[in-house]
């Protein structure tokens, strides 16, 4: 499968595992590398663009004039939108369970934006799902932040651990979305890339 | 968490390594233990029902006579329905490629039904999830069913392999569901029990 990219060395920019383990899902070889990035935006930037347009800047920092022809660079950024606010990483252990409050008994987007660039072509997309949780109280919110330290998530939760087994109602779109990228969207823009 | 349950000895009767790996997920710990189950129901039942009805049979496998007082049984049946069809585990190859072209490119609905079951007490729900394919080409089928030879799987596919990376749109509903365990409800009712 994927032939068609047989010509490139295919790079993931992004350190997280989850993001790895999902492109491996999808059968490709690729190595890993990252690049220290600015992950400022603009205050006014509408929500749902603010993935697409950074994991836009993550794929940029690999310069064009020195990335070779053959190599293709996959770059994501995942954040979390409850209301007109976008929640990300968690600074300590009260901000993780205050973010945990404001999504539980509710249903928030989560917006995975991509970037699939090579020297002669950029296409940046992104995948919305939508998240229900059912009510959490107080003991499984603390036992959830205590337990499994969700610092490195944005929203504060991993849906593939346990607050995503017991808390979760129901996915409107694409599960793998919502852990990191959008498996399917990304492999069709691979086969015809 | 669930420390009301905590005076009973909980046994899962599934083979399936997915329903252990989801039940190790909510956190509680538990054994397997298995009966021969006839598995047939009556050609007019709703095909809705049949997946909590199958669970039902399996939980009364364990004869209340038999049973000590401390101990729960859960069971699960799952059941893939395309339109008024159930989609049964392919009986081989070509049966595997041809579920599989029945399911491309349309939504089709994933029933579990779930029994927990103690002496005193026998409870049978069960949650629907609908599955989005996009159109999976004959070389993609015949790639999966080879190399993942689904023939243990309800509708010859397993959501958390391949096929589910690339091929499926969206999830609406439980993706832990498609897995063959609604976690989040079962969590519910386990609370409550």
């Amino acid at each position: 499968m994927l032939e068609n990219l047989n010509r490139y060395n295919i790079i993931l920019a992004s350190k997280s595992p989850r993001r790895q383990e999902l492109l491996k899902g999808i059968g490709l070889p690729f190595s890993v590398m990252t690049k220290d990035v600015d992950e400022s935006y603009s205050s006014d930037m509408p929500v749902f663009d603010v993935a697409p347009f950074l994991s836009y800047k993550k794929a940029k920092a690999f310069e064009d004039k020195e990335l070779p022809e053959n190599y293709m660079v996959i770059t994501a950024d995942t954040v979390v939108i409850v209301g007109d606010a976008i929640l990300g990483k968690p600074k300590d252990y009260e901000d993780a369970c205050n973010m945990l409050r404001l999504i539980s008994g509710k249903k928030h987007s989560v917006v995975t934006g991509v970037t699939v660039h090579t020297k002669e072509k950029t296409k940046t997309f992104s995948a919305t799902s939508k998240v229900s949780f059912e009510t959490l109280d107080e003991e499984e919110i603390k036992y959830y932040v205590e337990t499994y330290r969700p610092y490195d998530k944005a929203g504060s939760y991993g849906i593939q651990e346990w607050i995503g087994y017991v808390g979760v109602n129901s996915v409107e779109g694409s599960y793998f979305n919502v852990m990191g990228l959008p498996t399917q969207k990304l492999y069709q823009i691979l086969k015809r890339f």
